[in-house]
C-alpha cells in the first residue's frame, strides 16, 4: 500500500508546529511528510521589530529548521512555492513539482498597502529577516551619511512609522532604545532625530484596554516618539510621505526612512490556488479545512476565523497559528489512520496579549490581568520563550530564548 | 611682557605631536598655546582602511584629544578653520577669529580626484572617521538590500577600489577578511561578490620592492580581489565606473560601491592663505617654515619635502608627520626662548614601511629587511602602537593599542 503524502507549505509558527507534531504522532511507514520552506531557517515573526530596529541581531531571531525536525520522518525541502494547484493536488516550486494527498497551507502574511501610491516602492515593511536587517542597515546608513555629509539633510534623521497597531507600536518601542545608541555611534545630537508615528485611525492599538494604551502612548512619547493620530498617509515618495490634514489639505513630511506597519494580508499564492478566499485569506471550516476541499488545510495568517462574540475575525497571531498547527496535526493523523468523520474543531484559546514597548517595558493583558512595565516585559519574554518551547523543546529555549528579564 | 601665542591648526599626527611636545618643553608663562581641531578627537588616519571595511570599529580608531594634552598649558578649541590670513597673522574659524604670533599648519590631506568626472559625487574616500563609517554602512546596506530584494541587482555585490597605492591595497586586504563575514551575515554566496581594483599605472604599490609586491598581489588575488592594472578610470556614475580599454575603447563596470583611494593633496585652506603652494602643499624650508614667512610652519600632509636622492617628494606618511612635529616643537621652543637663527633642519628618518594585507598578513621593509606574512603583520601593529606611544605614552597604548598579534 502506498503511504499517503502530506505536504506542508511554510516553516512559520503554523507550519513548523504541524510538522513537529506530526513527526511525533505518525510512524515512519504511515505517511510521507514533506515540509517546503523558502529558507533553511524559521524566524520569529513576532520578534522582527527588534531585528528591524537593530536592538537584537537577526541571528537571534532565527534558527535552523533542520534542528527541530526529525529527518527520518519529515523530508525538508528548501524551495520557493510558485503555484498551488488544488484541482490537480500538486504544488509547483522553483525546485520542481510536488504532488500531495494532503496539503497544509501555512504560507503566512504579506504586507497590504491598500493601494496607497508609492508605499510599495518607498516604504520598508517588517515582514521577514531579509527585510528587517535591510531596515536596520538603512537607518544606520542614514545616520552615518548625515554625520559625513557637508550639506546636512536633517530629514535623514526622521523615521516615519505608518501604523499604530501592534507591529508599529512594538517597533517604536525598540526605536526608543536604539536611537540614543545610534546618536552615540555617529556623534549626533539626539534632539535632531524625529521618530513620527502616523496613524489613520483616531487611536493607537485599537482593541486594547484604554488605560494600557494611555500608558503606552505616554511612555513612547517620553522616549521621543511623536504621534500623528487620525492622519491618513496619502502617498509616499522617495524622500517623504504626504498625509491628509483636515478635510482637504495635505502636508508633506520629509523622512529618510519610512516603515509601513499598518496592514497584512494572506499569501498572494492563495489567490491563484483555486481555493476560495478573501484578500488572500481563507475562511476555513471548523476543522481548519478549506471550504469544499477535503484534503487541504489552511492555517496561520492565511486563515480567517471569526470571533463570534464580536462578529469580527481574530487577529493573525503566532498564538493562534501554533494552536492551529496542533489541531491540524491531530486531524491529519486521524485522516491518515483512516478516520473519515468527526475531525477536531478548532477553538482559539486566548491566554492574553502582551505588546512590548522596548527593553524592560510593555503592556499586556494576561489571563485577564492587566500588566505594565517590567512585569509585562517579563511576561512578553515568557511568551516568546514559550513559542520556542512548543516547537523545539527546552533545548531550543536554552539556545535561542530570552533570559535578560530585568 | 605679553606671552607669544602659538596656534596649531589640526589635531592629526603632526599637529598633536607638536602640541604634546610643546607642552613638555615650554613653561606656562613662556607661551600661550592653542590647538584648533574640527573634532574633539584625534583619529589614526593610517587605520581608517580598517574602519572603512568594518573590520575595526571606528571608536578603536580615535581617542579624545583632551586625554593627551595638558589643559593647563594648551588651550584646546573645537572649531572648523575657515580661512588662514597669513598677511594679518590671524585665523578665521566658525567660532571666531584667532590671532597668532606663531602658526603651525597641520591640516592634513584632502582627496584628489584629478578632475575625473563624477568621482566627487559618486565615489567614497577613506579620509576621516565620518567617511569611513559611512563606507562601512554603505557596503553593509548593499549586501542587506541584495538579500532582501526580489529582483536582485548583482552589481550591489561589486566593490570597485580606484587606486593600488598604499591605501587602496590596505583597504583591499581588509575587504578580503570582511567580505566572507558579510556573506555569512546576509546569507549570500561569496562567489557572487566581486572586489575589483582599478589602477591606471602599470603596477601596484609603485616604489615598493618587486618581490613583496608580487607576494601582495597573489595573496589578495587568493582572497578574491580582481586587479585591473593599466586601466584608467574615465568617469564615475551613480551605478558604475567607466574605464579606458586600450587606446580608444571604454568599458562600463557596474558597481554598488566605488571607493577612490588614488590621490591626496593638501588642505584647500592653504590655497587661499597667502602661503606659496603647489596643489595645496607647501615646499617648506629646511627648518619647516613656509617660504618667506618667519612665523609659519607647515608640516604633515600639507608640507612637501624633496627626497634629494631620487629628486622626488617623500610620500605623505604618519611617520614623517610625527617627526616633523617633534622638530617644529623644538624650533618653536627655540624661537620663544629668544633664539633667532640656526633652527633645526628636518631630515626624515625612514625606519621602514609596512603595508597591511588584512588580519595576520602584511608586507614590509623594516630597517632594510624584507618581511612578509605574520612577521610583517606583527611589525605593522608595532608601528601602529608606536604612534600611540609617541603622542600619548604607555597609557594610550594600553587603551587603544593593537595586541592581537597572531
Amino acid at each position: 500500500m502506498r503511504k499517503p503524502s502530506i505536504v506542508i507549505l511554510g516553516g512559520g509558527y503554523a507550519g513548523l508546529m504541524t510538522a513537529t507534531r506530526l513527526q511525533k504522532q505518525l510512524g515512519k511507514d504511515e505517511a510521507q511528510i514533506t515540509l517546503i520552506n523558502k529558507h533553511d531557517y524559521h524566524y520569529e515573526t513576532t520578534w522582527l521589530h527588534e531585528a528591524s530596529a537593530g536592538t537584537l541581531h537577526h541571528d537571534r531571531v532565527r534558527y535552523d529548521i533542520a534542528s527541530v525536525i526529525d529527518r527520518s520522518k519529515v523530508n525538508f525541502m528548501v524551495a520557493t512555492v510558485e503555484e498551488i494547484q488544488s484541482a490537480n493536488n500538486k504544488i509547483i516550486t522553483d525546485a520542481g513539482e510536488v504532488p500531495y494527498d494532503y496539503l497544509v497551507v501555512a504560507l503566512g502574511a504579506e504586507s497590504e498597502t491598500f493601494g496607497i501610491q508609492g508605499l510599495k516602492e518607498h516604504a520598508f515593511t517588517i515582514t521577514n529577516v531579509n527585510q528587517s536587517r535591510r531596515i536596520r542597515e538603512h537607518i544606520d546608513l542614514q545616520f552615518a551619511t548625515y554625520a559625513a555629509e557637508d550639506e546636512k539633510k536633517p530629514e535623514r534623521l526622521t523615521i516615519v512609522v505608518g501604523g499604530a497597531g501592534f507591529t508599529g507600536i512594538e517597533f517604536l518601542g525598540e526605536l526608543g532604545n536604539r536611537v540614543p545608541e545610534l546618536c552615540r555611534e555617529y556623534d549626533i545630537d539626539p534632539k535632531k532625530v524625529h521618530v513620527i508615528c502616523v496613524e489613520a485611525a483616531p487611536m493607537i492599538l485599537p482593541g486594547f484596554d484604554e488605560e494600557l494604551v494611555k500608558y503606552a502612548k505616554s511612555k513612547l512619547e517620553s522616549k521621543g516618539v511623536e504621534f500623528r493620530i487620525g492622519t491618513p498617509i496619502k502617498e509616499a515618495t522617495e524622500t517623504s510621505i504626504i498625509v491628509g490634514k483636515g478635510e482637504e489639505e495635505v502636508e508633506e513630511i520629509k523622512a529618510g526612512t519610512i516603515v509601513w506597519a499598518a496592514g497584512v494580508r494572506g499569501s498572494s499564492l492563495i489567490e491563484t490556488s483555486g481555493i476560495e478566499n478573501m484578500r488572500a485569506r481563507v475562511k476555513v471550516n471548523h476543522d481548519l479545512r478549506a471550504p469544499g476541499l477535503d484534503n487541504v488545510f489552511v492555517i496561520g495568517d492565511c486563515s480567517l476565523i471569526i470571533n463570534e462574540e464580536i462578529n469580527r475575525p481574530y487577529p493573525p497571531t503566532a498564538q493562534i497559528a501554533m494552536q492551529q498547527g496542533e489541531v491540524v496535526a491531530r486531524n491529519l493523523t486521524a485522516l491518515v489512520k483512516g478516520q473519515q468523520e468527526g475531525l477536531e474543531t478548532f477553538t482559539p484559546d486566548l491566554k492574553g496579549t502582551v505588546c512590548s514597548l522596548g527593553e524592560d517595558d510593555a503592556i499586556g493583558v494576561v489571563f485577564g490581568r492587566k500588566l505594565t512595565g517590567t512585569a509585562a516585559s517579563f511576561m512578553k519574554k515568557m511568551v516568546d520563550n514559550r513559542a520556542l518551547f512548543l516547537i523545539g523543546g527546552l533545548g531550543l529555549v536554552l539556545k535561542k530564548g530570552k533570559f535578560k528579564f530585568f
